[in-house]
């Protein structure tokens, strides 16, 4: 047995653990019953605290020794840099405070959603404070010397990543996307509205048609219900969830398209290595890039409304729109909204953004949760010249910070600076894509993604991986460009 | 902090992967995508070998000494008798075994599904040999000096029962069954059968409307449905499955109730100590005599078909019955049948009788798994005096022995004893319990069975808590009697 197969066995056990506790998450989102989560807390701590034992054991570093004098290949050295990685965070936290964060944010999503459907801030509040307490803590022991405490958290969900990079990705984003924003506004022009009856069942329906057209393999996954939608699992067992509202037939499709850019990651992973650190998704925001892209740069395209338009009336009968084109300006609509979620492609950005500089002072101490409602209320009004109506619009949105998600947040302007790039790209060497997405034709795309982002894993940096798909390095100004290009013309901007 | 607590506090952990585990076999069996079935055996491994190492650390035994010493009350002194019995049994196990083990039977599950839908026994035996090799090998780690492998694996459903005390039973059983049997043969009538439309959604519905009269928490459960009806969970999280058949509303009502019975237990639990070994159930056989209690001696009843009877016809128009007395009779319908899971009270026994002793011959190795069909279907030619037409209908029947589940079937001949013997104390304390039943009133019921047996935990031993909640020493012949009078009445016997 070598050392490289050993280390092997030793990660995929752990990976395994780790598919665990995104099951037991799954489950806790669409299946436990209400009384469970009193004990799933329990549950979470005992799989995360076998999860830091594994990764903490002095045989994995031991292990990792062993395996790097062999002369290791490129996926035994990545699992090498990678199980070097998950030991040094796992032995800067206590066991003690990895399970106590595990039981409390358990808890804590089950505040929050009551909170939330409450509109009460108040009723989460000393929840999070305590979720926020033993982020900074956690964050403390993960910081290397000289790193911020909020850049250790940043790293585990973007290897290399720093708050510095993202506030320079945000501040050249932003004049781009303010002034694009307000010659949108200036032209006032509402988009057309779907309007119908958009029952349950056929939402649902649709949301497997798409599925299936975009080569999500359901053999290998499944679709259920979440109050936030979410993608989890890997390889053969990959599960998407969506939202139905019968009003907006939309944000169903478009949750499960986001999604599915999710899962089609996950499924295309190299299956050789797919089970060890090696060949897991590169990073958040490459994740991110995956998910934007189908949603954004493929799903909010003129192609993709031709394609869905007959799929809609069919499902729906009269959904209030004339035409493709009239469906393709109603994806595109562009409004100042409260949610970040429903935001559109000009205004999601800001919503990230705020979130970034919010959370980094929750964590640095800057700010406190009993000040946090109304920091967000006054940013809020700052940015987007509309005050919030009430938390569950505001502060109590998102599920992330009840789950203990900080750093997590910028992942997704990452995420969409990538999406950028990559389309700038896929669109130069498939030319007839909008064709194709007009025809229902997803898998040359698919077949694009898959060896250049997909099946790399980890097998390189994010950015690297990006880079090289694409041909070109990320730029925040791949993204400005393509608004400015799509909303130039949607909305006949001089 | 008290040795007691620390102790409680490792056993709850313990506890918690326990229910980790449970639920992966919940979601393979219920939700889980084909394709995942490939990674789960890893997953499965993964928390079986974070149990192994969690019972094994040697810190373990030292809680139970340190707790010991403190003069424990009950509770500690339970939960010290069972974290020995699960240390002991744990460190005689590798945890190399123990894993290889959770691996195999999670694969082999599908592996049985598939033989069994192609009636194609092998398909699965050289599965289900690597299964019987492994667990002849964890069985021979197991037993005590003196002690023979089969009654190693019995103990672990069973504390302190023999393959030895279960063969006097079953002899002390079958003389009567056999003899009852063939007097209702000879009488030769045919009982009432449903004929009608039964669909899906009807057939659960009556079982969600069957669960909310029993008294089931669905704040603290849920139904689906699965191949092989089972109950998983424990306290706040209990969740029950069963199946639908067009052709059979009554297989779906009955699969129901039994797994009530098992919830009705498991919700029942002292909240107190439930998640420690002391407040869990008590044995399977015990557990096995709540789901046939209400399976057989209340579901059974003239009176339970009092109340069901209106329900059937109006939930599906015309069942083909014109009474609620011949609903009794097609509930109580004896007659030779393949599956043990659809036998009647009657055959049930001889049905386990046969999986006992084939499988004690399995592990002790006087049997083959290339010699088990044949022997299957030899002895059930001689017991029940038919030809088994396919494995579908014989040695494929079953899930248990795929998963591992060996020793556990006597404990459904044992729960049926059980059963009978507190009917006949419940019966006597509870004189109008049928008047109750038929309007449809369990809570008088419930409320006998929660302190008597539901909540004393493991606080006693499983024969100790029967003979203490029914006032008298568990017997066979309590069944014996029960089933003479009922279907000597029914066929008009002699």
């Amino acid at each position: 047995v070598t050392a490289a197969s050993e280390l092997a066995d030793y990660l995929g056990r752990l990976s395994a653990l780790e598919r665990v506790a995104g099951l037991l998450g799954w489950d806790q989102e669409t299946q436990m019953p209400l009384r469970g989560a009193a004990q799933r807390g329990a549950e979470a701590g005992a799989v995360a605290a076998a999860i830091h034992g594994l990764a903490s054991d002095p045989r994995l570093a031991d292990l990792c020794d062993a395996a790097e004098a062999e002369g290791p290949d490129l996926r035994t050295a990545t699992d090498v840099r990678e199980a070097r990685r998950m030991h040094a965070r796992a032995t800067r936290v206590p066991a003690t405070l990895a399970s106590e964060l595990a039981a409390v944010t358990s808890q804590a999503q089950g505040i929050w959603a009551r909170a939330r459907a409450a509109k009460d801030f108040a009723g989460f509040a000393p929840t999070l404070a305590h979720v926020v307490l033993l982020k900074r803590s956690e964050a403390a022991c993960l910081a290397a010397p000289g790193q911020s405490p909020y850049n250790a958290l940043i790293d585990d969900f973007e290897p290399g990543m720093t708050a510095e990079a993202l506030a320079e990705m945000f501040a050249a984003l932003r004049p781009g996307l303010v002034d694009l924003r307000g010659r949108i506004a200036e032209v006032a022009r509402p988009a057309p509205q779907l309007a119908g009856t958009f029952d349950h069942a056929p939402q649902l329906a649709l949301s497997r048609r798409i599925g299936e057209a975009l080569g999500y393999d359901w053999s290998a996954g499944r679709l259920d219900l979440a109050v936030h939608p979410f993608c989890s699992g890997r390889l053969g067992d990959v599960r998407i969830t969506t939202r139905v509202d019968a009003e907006d037939p939309l944000g169903n499709i478009y949750s499960t398209v986001h999604e599915l850019g999710h899962a089609l990651y996950e499924q295309g992973l190299d299956p050789e290595i797919a089970l060890t650190p090696a060949g897991a998704a590169a990073s958040m925001g490459v994740h991110e890039s995956q998910s934007r892209l189908y949603e954004n740069q493929i799903g909010r395209s003129r192609a993709f409304a031709q394609w869905l338009y007959p799929q809609l009336t069919e499902a729906f009968g009269d959904v209030g729109l004339a035409s493709a084109e009239e469906l393709h300006r109603a994806n595109n609509a562009v409004a100042t909204g409260f949610i970040r979620t429903e935001a559109d492609e000009v205004h999601y950005n800001l919503h990230v953004m705020m979130r970034f500089e919010l959370e980094r002072a929750l964590i640095s101490g800057a700010l406190e949760v009993e000040g946090l409602e109304a920091a967000w209320n006054a940013r809020f009004l700052e940015d987007f010249g509309a005050a919030v109506p009430d938390a569950a619009q505001g502060v109590l949105q998102d599920v992330h910070w009840s789950v203990g998600l900080f750093g997590y947040f910028p992942t997704y302007t990452l995420g969409n600076v990538y999406a950028a790039t990559l389309d700038a790209a896929i669109r130069a060497e498939i030319p007839d894509l909008d064709e194709q997405v007009a025809a229902g034709e997803f898998g040359a795309l698919l077949d694009w993604l898959r060896p250049r982002v997909h099946r790399r894993g980890k097998l390189a940096a994010p950015e690297t991986i990006i880079a090289e798909a694409a041909g070109r390095k990320p730029e925040p100004a791949f993204l400005i460009a393509a608004l400015e290009r799509k909303f130039g013309e949607l909305y006949d901007l001089g």
